[in-house]
């Protein structure tokens, strides 16, 4: 690249290069040549970019009318974080989702670009930060330390309502296949071990029940994410902040964002307590951990197809395997699964990141950002897979379940009422040992019972809602 | 032990002798010699003792005014199970912590020795089970995958009781520091530099509010694992257990334990689900976090004497060397943060065994009991010692800490608004290379503001919660 | 206690009265008040208390060689060591397993201890220190920097020992029952799917080679943690301990405790690394992951008895239901399960420690000793339990087991070679759609092969070791 | 697009049209549609392609030599072989890296791209599979199930090459400012208080004996992976490979790949064992927990410059903050101390995989490779920018370290064997109390030593290699 394409740009530490094409400006150069890590940048997650702007649009009006900004001047920031929110400037966001300095140098990627596109809103040329400069304006009366962790909160807000639906509609799908098999009876196990039966329907309404009550978890963890700390600038002190800055700065914010912020009542602490990203990673966890508990159970339920538990069926998506002709796997409850160990890997890294926190500020945010950005979106992919690949196609395989049932020996527990626990006992030990079944042994050999008692106990619904029956 | 000092038990397996002077029965036994992993009893959690035995007391009263326990026996079982939630039976509950079998063993141990109690207290001797049987009668209507959660549950929320109380206790304890400590001056720091300056009161309520915050999540936690499934018996059919049992029983056990128990609304998926022991062990993770960092800046500004921060003092509590005279160490925030490591452990092993739940139950419970009994515990211990043996007698030094301030750089942030950005870099710059201060340089040296201008801007109080002084 | 009763001893900090009985010391009064987390004592580890008692009477020993300590206190101390370490003295270290202090109280407890000890050899009262004093004697040329992870890791490598002969047997078990199942024929399973068949002898051989070669990843910990650092003092310079000590200690100690012990070649890196605890804790994880896989698998080919897949039976240990008649567990994998759960939680513990070491000392080893400490304990249970009550009486359902082969889609792989890739797959699907066994499609429908080949390539040695045959 | 770009292509479960530029085939792209979770391909591994390359022209050649494939199908798999470990074709593997099928699709998408690639290089079309067959021909002798885990170890082993180094190089950083600081008097700190002095030089060394130490354990892993399972096929009998296949195409293997490759005793499970990696993963996070420790201490030694340690300068990088002039932060540790996080959390991931694996395969491996080549890559990319842009670039602040030394309290260690514990410790007391050095109270106020004395104990020589002086 010759010269004469470039600018020059200084900052504290000397002068640099700058491309002319591009937005960002010395600072984001250097975070570049800093970070190389994982080669994931900012522009990977839009919502960042975007909140990034909502807070500096913010900041610039609340700015203007606290009569520390000139109205050109915030008008240009408002226009340009309205182009850089709708998108137009990702590409300017190089910076790498994990970098040292506590955010500075995504606070000043979001500067620079919006100082230069400000500039050439204003008819000035990108560089000429005169008249618009990225610290002296786009960042007046804010702190990397207000402004980045404001802003991933705001982003973390909007990726959850998505992630939420997506959640929401997989429980959904789920309950419409417990409806769907309502009247299948099988065998509930417990300890892998024949326990007593049950229907079908009551099993996959659990795992509806199961994820449901994920969500109301995952708004907790909104209003949590909701509490900011704007105006608390470096430290909590509100240096370099003009008064009644932070609660109209708020006020905009909360507008622009369309959430409801609160300004956090103690600002030393907001500014470097961490705590709200340990519960939502940790409701991310349970979340994962309750997915990955009812993929094991459709691994279960549809394992076989002639060796197995052969209960359900999970739709085809792709051939099992290169060398074995008609095998079919479960390879979406797989993926799931796979998901949720990186989750709950993730889940890990942020509890490091917020114990390695050090007096007033947690300088680990950046990779508590990655963790969370990266596990709401695979979980987001991985509901939505699941939903449509698998779950709403699973059919059941009703004879054989129902089969299962009355071939058991667990289902002498019904008997227990009527004839006691001893009693019981000794047809199942008889039924295990002679390999006979439970109505041989107890109705035709023992005569416990007639066989109208029996078909009283016996029937589906006493099977699946049962009756004291004495 | 010669065999007129036992008695002979028998259950589906065959018979053993069972020493007389036990309260507990056959199954009991088998526990014992199956389970030897960590040598901790049952009875080193006597909440645990005292939650089963509230259990066993409102299963006993349920099943009786339903008519399918004599009353008799149910006032015997009742009144055995007074005495053994008095705790005057602890020792005759040796199951292992860890067990195989989802608390079966645990579950049959309460049953067998209320059963024994209730015996000698209905004139019987112990083991006369025809009287008063483990599974006939102090199991009626109950299975282990309903009567172990739940137990589980109430030991779990009286238990938090306690230690949310010493965590608060600790909060304001940092509160009372915070206070005393309102008018000294010291350095903040970010990323381990020189930030701006601050009030070691604001440094010290900012722990109150961290901790406080833990109250309110505690809290959360209590509804959620007051959620139960009494009534659910096997896998949530409810088989075995007569009509209307499930809300009875949920009323008489709120009575007994004095907690507000909700009945689950889909007890297929509360007979398996964890979600409540993982979101609870979530938020001891992350009040760990918490106090590992805070225990992290206790160590930090004590550090030195000379060699380090040394704006605060810890109480003295022990010589800190065997061969350093005079050397005095941090040990209570040391003995603290080892704490939280092992809460963080605790979590894992939570996480995991809530992962490996199969079907239609979590076999894995007692290991989960295990943690979180063991977490709550030690955090109990360590917010105890940690406001009694440190953070009460901590005292600040006060030169010293604004030394340190008025010899710094970082003050000149304050400047921006006057100065901007740029010339208070510029100062910065020359303090750092020449060692002078920022006073001199400003004001003596280049002349940027008066001395009157100075001290109204570095007073104390705006200094820690500056006005916006152009 | 009346103080006539007691003995008075100061420090440091003042003077305190001391139970007369007590061994122990001053110091070892102010940690039991200091810390009471976790209320398990040092002495619950007696492996330790041992240990100790070498590192001291070999540094007696060193001393009086280099001409540090008169004759008659280091055979005082040496015979006071022999009899710690012999076990006589377990009750006075009542030290909690988690300190603050980087083991300052263990090593005073030890110190303490040993002093009283020889001072009543000697002819002495406990308490008078001048003619034994536990810092200026028994504490000679050592800090609790060098002594302390001494003995831990002589603790750790002679823990160790037995806990490598339980895996191994464990591994010879399973071998055994593979031997005992080569001529049982099974299917193999793959992602839950009936794969291809294979001998249940594999199955089980490949359990012990899966653990056989955790032998060799604990001898290597075994040489990491052999690395000592005694002569290193506070943090390396060996400030205080005599010339030549180092080597001359290690060589004693290395006889005393029959280990081959190495003086590590930095000793600054030495006394704060705690990388052989990572690893060594990382080796204990790794072999939880495989005995957790390994009960994983026992539980589900046990599964059933009717509705799974039944292939073996373990041994009952005990009825696995207070509710369901004749229902068995697999309550022996479901408790190592457990332990392998609170194996990888507490590698965790031990990971989070080893980061938070800072400069010269890692402070947090004492939490890595009640890590390491309980998981080679409990692992050493799991490992003896799952043998003896499990693996050991583990049977075959031989005829169950390859009625499922034949009756398999799976086995069309075998004809692979003979028909190619596509031709099977039409086979396969075929036989899932109709139900149909692949004999009945290949040979009897299609005509693909004769009778003779079909026998030819379905023997059971053709099965298990598949000829390649077109 | 236009039926005309495309080609059809059919599998078990249909015909689906291929953009006809595309050479991976019908299966890459149900995985495609299957598998959208992270978004980063399998092509971001190039290492992972190129190994996969090697499998299948060892397989190839093996096979050819063996009877079972034609010379010129052979021939065509082999120079397509070549040319997609040359990484022509990465963009043709578009596969997700986590994905279902336990390496399936990945091993399919290889199979699908060379052969189209062969098929081009015979002289026919892509699609024109009855030429050469991504199954029959590609994949001949083989299962997903042995050639995944293969490619994956050969390009895991690859990739251990290059960390190593930079592993290494980052050490001998270290090791030369160790020489470069061998002069500087420093503080020891231990508890991050005061201890014993100590040379600068020796810290830095010991940071570079810490790392160095890694170099073998990499080794150690990359010999437990080189350890592979060819010839296994699905499960271990080695079901459709010809006789004497698994150790010809090992040696083929071997000698395409330049790696000592071994193959596995016991094949079964070789399949489904994860041990290996769970090794590797805890060696990288043992260097990652290393990595993280050294970082805490750079920016503790660095913290200031005026109310920290500021003992060192780690060389500015950046501007520190955007509001906070002059301000400059250790950027450079705070980026590995996260990738460091990431990487123990990367760890989790493998432990959760490993464990989940069940009966002959473990299906999660997917996950365990995301794990595994983004932890190294990251891990890689960290340690070169510790060197290059903060190590090397380290400077000692000699004077300020110094001075540190004499003002201290803990210099009276080195008084220990001359006046005793409990004299020292008086000395430390007083000065401790009223703020003199020792220096005064020992030798002008106490006269307990002269000054010639004190000369010759504070020399440096003596201050860091003292020598035994009573």
């Amino acid at each position: 690249m010759t010269t004469a394409d470039c600018r020059l740009e200084h900052d504290f530490l000397g002068e640099r290069e700058i491309p002319n094409q591009a937005y960002y400006g010395i600072q984001t150069l250097r975070a570049l040549e800093n970070f190389a890590i994982t080669g994931i940048p900012l522009s990977s997650e839009p919502l960042f970019v975007r909140a990034l702007a909502f807070v500096k649009k913010a900041a610039a009006l609340a700015n203007h009318e606290l009569g520390v900004l000139p109205a050109d001047i915030a008008q240009g920031i408002a226009a340009a974080c309205d182009r850089v929110a709708a998108g137009e400037f990702n590409d300017h966001f190089p910076t790498d989702m994990i970098q040292g300095g506590a955010g500075t140098s995504v606070n000043m990627n979001a500067n620079e670009v919006i100082a230069n596109v400000a500039l050439e809103i204003m008819g000035h040329q990108k560089g000429e930060y005169q008249f618009c400069h990225p610290n002296n304006h786009v960042n007046c009366s804010q702190s990397t330390n207000d402004a980045y962790p404001t802003a991933f909160r705001i982003a973390l807000s909007l990726k959850l309502v998505s992630y939420s639906e997506g959640l929401g509609e997989l429980a959904e799908a789920f309950a419409a296949k417990g409806d769907e098999f309502h009247d299948v009876l099988k065998m509930g196990r417990t300890q892998l071990q024949d326990a007593v039966p049950m229907s079908m329907g009551d099993e996959f309404r659990a795992f509806a029940t199961n994820l449901r009550e994920e969500l109301s978890r995952i708004e907790d963890s909104r209003r949590l994410i909701s509490e900011i700390n704007m105006g608390a600038t470096a430290i909590g002190t509100g240096v370099n902040a003009p008064n009644g800055y932070a609660e109209l700065v708020t006020r905009h914010l909360s507008a622009i964002s369309g959430l409801e912020l609160l300004l956090a009542g103690d600002l030393f602490e907001a500014t470097y307590d961490t705590g709200a990203y340990v519960q939502l990673s940790g409701v991310l966890k349970r979340t994962a951990v309750k997915l990955s508990k009812i993929c094991n159970d459709l691994r279960l339920l549809s394992s076989g197809p002639r060796c197995g538990f052969n209960e359900i069926n999970l739709p085809a998506q792709q051939p099992g395997s290169s060398i074995m002709p008609g095998k079919v796997n479960p390879v979406i409850p797989e993926v799931v699964n796979q998901t949720a160990y990186y989750v709950i890997g993730a889940d890990l890294t942020v509890t490091m990141a917020a114990e390695a926190g050090q007096l007033q500020l947690n300088v680990m945010e950046p990779v508590i950002s990655f963790a969370l950005f990266t596990s709401i979106s695979y979980m987001s992919n991985a509901c939505r897979t699941l939903r449509e690949k698998c779950v709403v196609g699973i059919t059941a395989n009703r004879e054989h379940a129902a089969e299962l049932v009355y071939g058991s020996v667990g289902i002498v527990t019904q008997l227990n009422p009527l004839l006691g626990y001893e009693a019981s006992a000794s047809i199942a030990k008889e039924a295990l040992k002679t390999g006979k079944s439970v109505h041989d042994i107890a109705v035709t050999e023992r005569g416990l019972l007639t066989q109208e008692k029996w078909d009283e106990i016996f029937t589906f619904e006493n099977l699946i809602r049962p009756d004291f029956i004495q």
